[in-house]
């Protein structure tokens, strides 16, 4: 019964970065798990929920589910060598740690009357995330930022998965692995006050036990990427402009490659356009220094607030009409479609029950579907979506 | 390189039951295809969307799109024999065509103000569909009702991905099939009115044609669900009678069996909790006599008015406070959540570049998530969610 689990989907988690897989906690079937979140006694069951066939299965083992904490820990890393200072791991947690502070920090101080409540969660297996919201606030209709930390072993069909076919000539027994991400999604009231969303991550399998003396692999991933209901050119530049000269103190191919790749994966196929006008967007890195990946995931993360805060400090107190708010809450429900049909990390998340409130975050507070809208040619919405179906180059 | 299609999927289509396969359009990764909506010329690109590496692949052939009709035809069936006024194509057709007119008719006089508008679509292909919507009337904020009727040429993959491993051993050419279907999703204003879907299809292949002499095969599916945000017992009761007294005129086990089959259908996997309070549902029924679930589909189809407008004339003048406008939309993003991740016949849709429009006039017009939001225990609305993790037997 193979895994169908990609250990490479979560790596888009908007959030947390959720793997339900440990030794003790083999999967099969993940697509069809029913994990029961907090209300009833663990049980895995598999079901054909698309037919009159029910086939239930009682696993040998069950779920791990998160468990609520009240305190966030110094470090989710384990005080053998994975929390050694000099490790990228650890090194990678204090930084998306770290940016996870400084933003939520400038996000309160931006809207002048909102907090972020904060949820602390830990994984019995190994790991555990923070996440935070603010809700109705005064700029931001729903802002969430949170951080995981999580690591266990992995299905080795899951690592096959991950592999490709190229390994499936192996038989490793559970793999090692270790997941790290940061990722935020913030929703502005204001139509003109574009909707930002980043997420950076770092991924780790060390040798199957059975197996010793493989190297350990490691992959970085990320991005930033901006989706207003209207078009600002300036401030669409000025975005842009933070995430090439993140981009440029590390490798001039960068923000063309990553720009284009993001203009790629936010793609709602369905519709034939963007969900937004883009920024970067990278994945399974690991051709280049790790040191320098680590820095320059760290230059990304660090970009996020100079990106982001002057065009919200420009655009939140416009005035607006009705007509303008209801164009933002169908764009919002482009944002929710992408999301629930083609993010990796959502999907992933839903499937393998992860902690639904924090996969789910990433939707706006509320979203509008309208039948057969069409934008006025040449009106500002129409403009928009041209760009979201054509990406430009900004810069 | 094997068609990902699955020919059953589109039968759980909300609207329409759009086949992109013919002879002339073979289907190949189709969860990668590109189908340019009425923007550009129509090009076949095959896409790795979540790396960096794009492969386009120009296809030999185009997927064939719907074509806007400015009158709706008597039939959408051709003039030979599939025409016949005896076949059950042609009765299904008549009869799911006169159901869409009593619906909209019913529903045009209960809203007193909303009017529906008529989309009339063909393929050239074979076949074409009708639909109207009723937007922002003064009872319902949008309300699609959808027929279809669509046939041509099923790629051989797709013929074996339906019937599964067991036809693998044949090499069938193209398979003529023939789908039929109304769809209707009602999304009223009044937090205390309910929701209603239904949906009743039919579907047939013929023998291939490089093979023929084989039966022509037959499946009936269907179904009607009521998705309230607050529970009226007598209301539920209500739905379920009329459900049950549909069945029961055909076969006792029907109702225990098609209850079941649609608590078990409409399950938010990731949440744990059906998206509403059920009904009945059944699909790729064909092991009764075809003239018998011709009836029964029927006699289902003419229970909707009777089951839904009761209801909706005692709820939909209640007055509501903004407490529970917000707790029916978060309702309406649960919905949102089973049709884009769940729904068949919408994720098939969605993939093979059906009338996009048609497919998403499932979604409410507004909907809502709020972060880690939880009902008050013994509160109407955590009465309201208990019900949907706990299914219950209403009559």
């Amino acid at each position: 019964m193979p895994c169908t689990i990609s250990v490479t989907a979560p790596s888009y988690a908007v959030t947390p970065l959720t793997f339900s897989c440990s030794k003790s906690t083999p999967i099969y079937h993940t697509s069809n798990f029913v994990t029961k979140q907090n209300r009833k006694p663990l049980l895995t069951v598999t079901k054909s929920m698309n037919s009159n066939r029910v086939v239930k299965v009682k696993a040998t083992v069950s779920i791990e589910k998160e468990t609520p904490e009240t305190e966030r820990p110094d470090t989710f890393l384990r005080g053998n060598d994975d929390g050694v200072a000099s490790s990228v791991r650890f090194r990678f947690e204090k930084m998306i740690r770290e940016a996870q502070d400084t933003v939520c920090n400038a996000i309160e101080i931006a809207d002048g009357g909102g907090k972020f409540k904060e949820d602390v969660w830990s994984r019995p297996g190994g790991g555990g995330g923070i996440s935070r919201v603010l809700q109705d606030g005064a700029v931001w209709e729903k802002a969430g930022v949170n951080v995981s930390v999580v690591y266990g072993q992995m299905p080795p069909d899951a690592y096959r998965a991950a592999k490709g076919a190229a390994s499936n000539d192996q038989k490793p027994g559970p793999i090692p692995f270790f997941a790290a991400g940061i990722s935020s999604v913030l929703h502005p009231k204001n139509p003109f006050a574009p909707t930002l969303h980043f997420n950076y991550r770092y991924f780790e399998t060390d040798a199957p036990k059975d197996a010793p003396g493989a190297p350990r692999q490691w992959w970085f991933g990320g991005g930033t990427d901006l989706t207003p209901a209207y078009i600002f050119e300036d401030d669409v530049k000025h975005f842009h402009s933070v995430q090439k000269k993140a981009c440029d103190k590390f490798d001039p191919t960068f923000y063309p490659r990553f720009k284009k790749w993001c203009d790629d994966y936010f793609y709602i196929k369905h519709r034939d356009e963007r969900r937004g006008l883009g920024g970067i967007f990278f994945d399974d890195l690991n051709d280049y220094d790790q040191e320098m990946l680590l820095s320059f995931a760290t230059e990304c993360a660090n970009s996020v607030i100079p990106a982001y805060i002057p065009i919200i400090e420009k655009r939140k107190d416009l005035p607006f009409t009705d007509h303008q708010k209801a164009w933002q809450q169908l764009r919002r429900g482009r944002y929710v479609e992408f999301n629930l049909v083609y993010d990796r990390g959502t999907t992933f998340g839903l499937k393998t029950g992860g902690r639904i409130e924090s996969i789910l975050v990433s939707l706006p507070l509320t979203a509008r579907w309208e039948y057969d809208h069409k934008p006025e040619v040449g009106s500002e919405e129409w403009k928009l979506l041209d760009a979201c179906i054509n990406p430009k180059e900004w810069i």
